[in-house]
């Protein structure tokens, strides 16, 4: 893992800024003879996209991908394929609003990385955050696209479960019920909690955090290795690497810690097809290896450091100012987070086919 | 990071089995000149060494650690020094007791890796878990020794900050207070009540979980760098890949899901040496770059999965049996993770260190 | 070194078909604060570019290179420069003529990549030789073009010593004459039996081999390391990647196995800055670390594998089939290779100053 | 490939310094249950050991290897076999003679490292060369012996074919020769010459060069990859790693300059099993990728550093002084390098076979 790379045999380099010409990414280590099209990529970048619901920003990008490279059409492939090289995709930036950045272009926005990125660097483009911009996710959900086609029989989902104070209760997730409401949230009844709650947050310029869970079923026993390169241990980085997130849980989680032993090492029994496990506490993960159960994750995110409400901050000269952000963001970053999560999932669980292969020649 | 491998410039490569002759690893990418014996190294492997008191396993090992090669001394050097050639670290383990492994070979037992090894690779070491071993975390304490002495001005330090339901409160902390108790416990008041609870999970048999802090003050801003190279992403896979972990945080971490956006983004004021901060709630990381304010992350790891009560499984068969694990057994393996938390945390920033050095020509 | 990326902290990713819409790379780990517009990089391509003589293939393609991204420019920097984020360089394939590929979509060209990318990946984009074909130089030219940029002080040319059987004397070599003549010839005497020999060569539908001599003045002592990060072990990975490269050698390469001890090992005398070496055999590299006296090169390039004369070959069905190729065909590739070999130079010095940079602390 | 590591997925991490207590490797990646004992790797350790002709030194070296971890037996593996964690192998340095090293402490022996080596880490263990010493070959045969039980199915053989200069002509070449004489020269009539050569040299306490050729039977089409993961630029870097070589070339290499496009480019014919190829001027190799046909590499080797005869240098203070270098030396350490040759070839193989299966699911 790179600075700007993200995984070992299918290998993702993303690149671009808010408001230069295009973001785009590189994935490298794409098996050969995938039916890969644009619309294919599409489909996710519509679920990310901003300007679906009043909770999300009214940014209005079409985000419309096109594959540069790797694919080929002809007469013998079965539709268009993946050639086995690397696959380049871009998406420009059209509605670079030629907005004045002259207020921020000197000020540190607390909870951004305007500070960090200049006393690393020097130098930063400050328009819409640059680099730092969620703007990056755009291209993780590109390649997330096609890591979901090198793993026929895996389905991933995820769900919002937590925003504000307000938390699903495990026994109320419905995955179905996801897709019924702008917010992927699993119970129907919280749904009215988090519109109100964040019309709340909305009106006093404020914002919110949020918990996305993501899990991955028909992930079939033996994925992931020890010791750093534990299964866990990737979609942790993977997870953690992604805008605002501050924390990431396996299975049980941070819970585990007040488990007793009886209750958090889950027992077996004898299935048709490998042990068949009584609880899920591990979260499809033992010793960094898939055990053949769901894949479960959970990541916190941090409120949208974009507020209205003036906060105390300095300058590039270091005079102490005050900041309060105005223009269109969410006040729950975590909300439009979910594809995000589910992407890094299909990634981390490419690679690690890729690599379960490379080492003992099984799928 | 490859299966065995951690870090990019500061390169660790472990190797070795519970129960084979010897564990160790290699260090690569080391600085030459820094001054290295031993003793530099045994310190903390003491600190980690098993048999220290009563709710940790009785099982006795010297850990004697044997630097094989990268460190040279002579009449021109300041006592022995790294040549900035590969460290080659070796324990040997001298505590293979000849007991009986039959009942356990062929047994997968809930919550240890015995199934995710043997569904991966079709063979396992099953004498004392073989590579999935906690032992293995003893060299990863060793290469942190030396990780330690390329942070100078950096202090890490960790704690021990829950046991099973029992957590200590944010305002209790008292780091001082952590070495003067057998648990790394930096409030007095919460000692009594682990050891009772502790008392009682032993004497049913049984394990609990907890969650570890840790903080390293010292970090200058501008290390770790975007996107996949983030500080936190690389603490993430850091803790993630130790054994039993099963969740990790940053600064507020979950808890910043229920802030506002006002709780959440640190304020800053003009300080004599860049920004001050008026709380960390980030953790010291922003954008994956540090603050120049202490890096803090939490681990929650899970209950020793090894316990007396008799749990349902099955063996390579395919048929159902019980096990019950006998031997000696910490209760609570997050007491003793305590410095291998620290030792990853060194690990991380010494190889941000060289990499911020290597981008930036700054320290 | 991944499939497509080269490089370690100076990292470049490189994607394209001949016939696709475009192509490019994507360079990370640039330090911040270079000065680079689109022109820096432009000068190099022009080099490189096709249709410049009569020698070299006429194919007309302006290779025009844009920066997408990890580049800014504000009041405050010092005209556009780079900010230490992923830069972003595409160049559009305008020349993509609308001909027939079906005669050779299903051959294999003797001494192309035809048959192995099929036997290899089951499917190729045989249009011009998809991903095989030497259009990929032009991404690599380029990001030498910024790796120069990373190293100050350091001068790297590029010579033809070698067409066909016609080698340059070694006392022959005068460096200034290369911008003379279109083959990058130091020998004014060499050009006109070069240009009869390239007359004849391609009168009869043949090509001819060459030798591309490379050397980097400039660089300190001290870069490059032990054991498989050599600096020479690194130029030699970076050359024989070149398209229709075979062979590479540093100092008196292959030459050295005639000479004996007292011939071979450079003698130094004290200099003012270091020593100063009586010789360079070793083409300034001692145990894979630079000397400080100028890194040299050679690269073998064999003859251009289109050709007019008929070859026996198959095809993707078995059949026994004669295979000659048409079109505009450089009659010696090795002509153009020489921008190549300088921006493979280049990259590989940037990424060792970095590698240098992080271990030492020193340029 | 790191400074000390080898390969991406058969990864070869090696350690360890001339007059140290030990050297040794740790080879991740390889796959499990393969059967693997001491004895499969000190057989090519023998081939490589000194002391075994009067052209080779005389220092008696056991090179006896342990293996630490990696591997396993018990009732139901078939022996000892590979568990797919990392395999620590060591080698004890017996011979370390307490010789006085204080006349070579300080200076630099031309054509050695002992300068660079000074230049970059300002501290270097000069007793015997330190790390740059060839006793670090001895880590690369011991993985080689285990890379070579990755390939089943293919044989690889060297020999020299050029010692000063006296080359063996290729129309004399009898690999089975190879295994009569002390000089792997497999041309009979060329022994006597050598011999003559080497005696001559070693009397007036000289050195001379050679050419070590190597090809890979049985290599499959398909392995290697565009564009920097090319089989031939693998096998450039891992040949130009070891110590003393200065060229490497595949198939025709350097010849291939003076070719025609007619004689360079393999005509092909259909075989029962693919092509049946004409010739292999491409040295089993194209676009990076396995033909097929024998993977077939020389690579050049300088004369001995290390010679009686006194030769200008300076000392680290910057004064002139005369090195002549005593004690035990070959005087052509080309022979001695016929199985580490071989060694980094199985280790290139092996990597790509692993890779190639990654990315297609094929061997």
């Amino acid at each position: 893992m790179s600075h700007n790379t993200f995984g070992h045999l299918f290998r993702v380099t993303t690149w671009g800024e808010s408001h230069g010409p295009a973001l785009g990414c590189v994935v490298d280590g794409c098996p050969p003879g995938i039916r890969l099209t644009e619309a294919d990529i599409q489909q996710w970048l519509e679920k990310r996209r901003p300007g679906q619901g009043k909770f999300v920003t009214q940014r209005q990008e079409p985000d419309a991908v096109r594959i540069l490279s790797g694919v080929f059409e002809d007469a013998r492939t079965d539709g268009q394929v993946t050639t086995g090289t690397p696959i380049s995709l871009m998406i420009e930036n059209v509605d670079q609003r030629s907005r004045d950045y002259s207020e921020i272009s000197t000020s540190f926005r607390p909870g951004h990385a305007d500070y960090t990125y200049f006393a690393k660097y020097g130098v930063r483009d400050y328009r819409g955050g640059g680099r730092q911009s969620a703007r990056e996710t755009a291209a993780r959900v590109a390649a997330g696209a096609i890591a979901r086609l090198v793993l026929p029989g895996v389905a991933i989902r995820g769900a919002v479960v937590q925003i504000g104070p307000h938390a699903v209760s495990p026994d109320r997730m419905d995955w179905d019920e996801t897709l019924n409401n702008p917010f992927w949230c699993p119970d129907a009844d919280m749904v009215p909690v988090w519109e109100e709650h964040l019309a709340a947050v909305r009106k006093r310029g404020s914002s919110t955090g949020a918990v996305v869970a993501v899990e991955a079923l028909g992930v079939p026993a033996g994925w992931g290795a020890p010791v750093y390169g534990k299964l866990d241990a990737e979609l942790a980085a993977a997870m953690m690497s992604i805008n605002a997130a501050k924390g990431v849980e396996i299975g049980a989680g941070f819970a585990s810690a007040a488990l007793s032993g009886e209750e958090n090492a889950d027992e077996m029994r004898a299935g048709n097809d490998g042990p068949q496990f009584l609880s899920n506490m591990a979260g499809g993960v033992l010793g960094g290896i898939s055990t053949g159960q769901p894949v479960t994750a959970r990541v916190a995110f941090k409120p949208t450091s974009s507020i209205l409400t003036p906060r105390k901050s300095i300058n590039e000269a270091g005079e102490e100012i005050e900041v309060s952000t105005k223009g269109r963001h969410d006040p729950c970053v975590g909300i439009r987070a979910v594809p995000v999560v589910e992407a890094m999932m299909a990634c981390v669980l490419a690679d690690a086919r890729l690599r379960h292969r490379a080492q003992t020649g099984r799928d």
